[in-house]
């Protein structure tokens, strides 16, 4: 599935006193980048489908981290779906600093819907989301 | 009204680049502290009243930085409320390294129904509700 | 002074339980525009002069919501310099989302050069410095 | 290597529109369980240790997320050291709320001493860290 690029710039509150980006910050960012490739599909996070709420909680994030990012760097954060279940989405995400790598990371969520009571109970993903998912977002930024 | 204090340790991903605890992280802390306040008088941020899920939005916060909070620093952070009018509360608080100040700031906050839509509506506060914010919440901790 | 607008779009992870943006990340939304405003300056945060690095710790920060932000809205973020002291510099921010204000907020900054112990004194805005300031970062965005 | 656990509430501000702690906030947790590790070892973030600094960047961080935890939740947070080599410590946490199991993650970071540049380099660890680390810090709190 397509590769989707989005920008963003450093901010000094991103820092730690390691005078880099805290390392959960990289999660912030891979999700903006997701929710980036999602609005580019034509989807969003909490989506009406057929009367009902769905939405796409997490159950496993990952990261490695090969290189710091620093306040002002600009990051170009690269998005791609590689992995498409029936209910599941797994995201992967490069970090990059011009052409270096800074790091590489995963998420994969389940489609839900959400339930009266607020619960949420994974379904299929229905054929026309999955469609857009597979077409990606066109090459951004969104 | 009485004054009731609580107690943190700075964490690692408080900190920002200047090695210090970055300056918006205050107001997080002064919400918990809040929070600790409202527990303590047996009261919650969503509170269910006659019906209805009452709840207190701010309007107003600001913070005077005097001296730097660092990394495992602990905080004494002491709460009060310093005026309570027919909707709103003020809460002044005062950030302590041991003896030291390190800050002082305040949350105005308006108490308020959530309506049907999600929506907000200030109310005034019930007397139930003034009695047990006058009253404080003990000597702490909660 | 000039006003120097940019503009942002609200992160899921900027949001919480009662569904707008926690107000905290609205001081962040405000030092990301003064940073704006600084490179747009020439200047940064962390500044070298004179062989002394400077810098602008803040001593005042405050904010007043007149209207909650939510995901994927876009912020327009003003920022102006609106007192420009000895040593400090006080910004003014107006939040708008369309043409609808959201928030105002300051924020008072003194500039400090760094100590050898890596403390900070305070120290008079160099006239260089304080020309850049006044003529401010032309409309942006940066 | 021993299993200990520190116990934290959470805060309004670690919430999200989903009405829960945010994803990314469970990688800050594992880290002030990291952290309180280290302290309960006699060690720290920022050690000196023959007259270096050194210090532990992360390379790798993951969680999986099973359950949500919400606002005021008491969470427990157990941390170990699951892998020891030459250079690297993987510690693996898992997050209870009472019996429940919300969430398991690990973390894993590299010895390195701070250069004069500030760059990092890789350091094997030495004997009398590896004990400490080993031995555990205690039955916990710190």
């Amino acid at each position: 599935m397509p590769a989707f690029r989005t920008s963003r710039t450093v901010e000094f509150a991103d820092t730690d006193m390691a005078g880099i980006v805290h390392f959960a910050n990289f999660f912030r960012y891979m999700e903006a980048a997701e929710h980036a490739y999602l609005r580019g599909c034509g989807l969003s996070v909490f989506h009406a489908w057929e009367g009902e709420t769905i939405t796409f909680p997490r159950v496993h994030a990952s990261c490695d981290f090969e290189r710091p990012a620093r306040f002002e760097d600009t990051l170009d954060v690269e998005a791609r779906i590689d992995r498409l279940g029936r209910s599941s989405v797994r995201f992967a995400f490069t970090f990059f600093k011009g052409d270096e790598v800074l790091a590489r990371g995963q998420i994969t969520a389940v489609l839900c819907r959400v339930k009266d009571d607020r619960g949420l109970e994974p379904i299929p993903i229905p054929g026309p989301i999955r469609e857009l998912l597979e077409r990606g977002p066109g090459p951004g930024p969104v």
